[in-house]
């Protein structure tokens, strides 16, 4: 392997891995084209052309650094949720937020709680930090919140992760049962709440900003890779009070965000009109994926989220094949990893074109399926 | 403050702090608008025509994930180099893999050696990981090899910091030295070599690729933030043996680099053409600097990279005034932040425009300065 001898004990033990296998890598390994890319719960429907627009207005400016305190963004973020730009802190998306908060709170053995199947990304960061995860199984489909607390106060747990809604079951809890939770944590247990699906959630899923904005011990994680269409641009905010918000500048990359990705944050958020739109274009996508799925007789949970995920109501082995069977066909989606979750399939929503090809497959595969086992 | 009351007891000591203040912020809290920008050694002569191009016809794409293997930019910058993309780690910035570098390979307590005046966001990094400065002073206004090499001996340092050519003083050691240096080391040293200014080196400044590709302890840094004009695309890149360049795999943000950016540095690495072009520029606008240097009475040193360093011939605090007064003028600069490199200001290249303000400016704010003292 030729590697330097004297990485740390902690960097010679971790995998070199990737949470998540990209489609662009399954097309090179199997020789692939993917056709449908509804796999990484990306938007098909795009950002705004206003934001498009920005994007080329702004291309000759990309020889300048972007402004290491972030500071047009996040004062377009706390006049939009009504708080100060102090109670903001940028990153490349939720995923480099996440790494940041681990190595905030994290020393190697501290134990972590998360639950059985939740976002693999997270576990990525704490164990790259050495924490222990403990894991809390899903009741119903739902995270499960009565068991995460318990979890917490058992092991003194320092960090819990929560999605809400969540993925990769698109499932939720209402905002009362979210706050209640929060309220329930011991100070010394640092809540991140994930609310990369916001933007999608029924009314009431997501608490007010300022019912959780004052306690020090919650860390409510925001992105523009989602409903606002723009995964590619890697911008994502964590909203805390003023001395979380402060912590992440102690560890940062200041110099870290793209320019014109932040233009283009800046442009979405200012287009609220097509953030309705797409909202509303999303939960139409959802009830195709849902109609396609119960015609081809499996179950459709429901989802608060950019995609549904789909009982095929036998184990993992078989819901694999359906994956593997719809990537032959040129869909790219994605599965749960892990029992009783990996029964399922999960299916981002897309334009109409993408839902066609994905109705056209699906019962192919789910034939040829049935016939080879 | 507010913060959550069980950061881990090393975050718990760390300033939140910038290692550089952006130009933006210098405006928001004197209420100056800066004219000129060439205090970053960004290039004001921009990326390729062919990369805006690229850019705006990119657009559209951005609301995809960015492959997280960077297969393509690094297939790319392998045939560039002539090496594998197995030799390869792309990553947000030089800056960005100096802190997963860093975290690879010191525990809290580590010594880390590195210039006195050196780059100060590799040291914001060894202080976030809790590696201990061990610091070389510049000898002639060079890095000070034989001295670097003796404290790491001395230290039995894992870590090693060296730049060449050289930030913030421009200047540069020839290949041979560089590759002695190199196998001088302990093979428990890993190396560090930043050249970031490599583009615009006189030819025998960079040693060959293959110099050093099959060492285990030296990993190379390069950048799009430089000649090629990319500052605000946040594109680096390491390059090292192939157990080197996998060891970022295990600890990296997979999923972190902006799609646009990717697309920006594939093109900027096929348009050569215009790279050669614009390290011309570069050249021409480095004598400009000196020119206008000297008649202003003041002492340019050599450089090879696209900013030049003068001596302003007294000490900190007057580099200091002549610095605040040419941004009253809207000009924006730097300078090295330590004794005795302090005495200089550091001026980066820039289009004509950029020179005129300054040569307009100087005379003015050298007069003020003397008349104050």
């Amino acid at each position: 392997m030729s590697a330097f001898s004297r990485f740390t004990a902690l960097a010679q033990t971790l995998p070199a891995t990737v949470p998540f296998v990209g489609p662009e890598a399954i097309e090179r390994s199997r020789g692939l084209a993917m056709r449908a890319r509804i796999g990484a719960n990306e938007s098909g429907f795009g950002p705004a052309p206003s934001v498009l627009e920005a994007i080329r207005a702004e291309a000759g400016t990309t020889w300048m650094y972007s402004d290491p305190e972030n500071f047009e963004l996040r004062e377009a973020l706390a006049l939009h949720h009504g708080i100060s730009r102090d109670n903001i802190a940028v990153g490349g998306g939720i995923d480099g937020l996440l790494g940041e908060i681990v190595r905030l709170t994290i020393e190697p053995g501290a134990p972590v709680v998360t639950s059985l199947g939740g976002y693999p990304t997270f576990n990525y960061h704490v164990n790259g930090f050495g924490g222990r995860l403990v894991t809390v199984p899903y009741a119903g489909d739902r995270e499960n919140l009565d068991g995460l607390l318990e979890a917490v106060r058992q092991e003194n747990a320092p960090l819990v992760y929560f999605a809400n809604p969540d993925n990769p079951m698109g499932s939720w809890w209402d905002a009362d049962s979210v706050v209640s939770f929060a309220r329930a944590l011991p100070e010394t247990t640092l809540l991140i709440l994930d609310e990369a699906y916001g933007e999608t959630a029924p009314a009431g899923t997501v608490p007010p900003i300022d019912a959780l904005i004052g306690q020090p011990n919650v860390l409510r994680m925001r992105t523009f890779s989602k409903a606002y269409g723009l995964a590619g641009a890697r911008i994502g905010y964590a909203i805390g009070t003023l001395g979380n918000a402060q912590a992440f500048d102690k560890i940062r990359n200041h110099f870290g965000m793209a320019r014109i990705s932040v233009q283009a944050a800046l442009a979405a958020l200012k287009d609220q009109a097509y953030l309705a739109d797409v909202i509303a274009r999303i939960a139409a996508s959802r009830e195709r994926i849902r109609g396609i799925a119960r015609s081809n007789g499996l179950s459709p949970l429901a989802s608060a989220t950019n995609f549904v995920t789909i009982d095929c109501g036998r184990d993992g082995v078989h819901a694999r094949a359906v994956v593997d069977g719809l990537m032959e066909h040129g869909v790219f989606i994605r599965m749960p990893g892990i029992a009783p979750l990996n029964r399922c399939i999960r299916i981002s929503v897309g334009p109409e074109e993408d839902m066609a090809l994905l109705e056209a497959a699906l019962p192919d595969v789910l034939k040829r399926v049935a016939n080879s086992e």
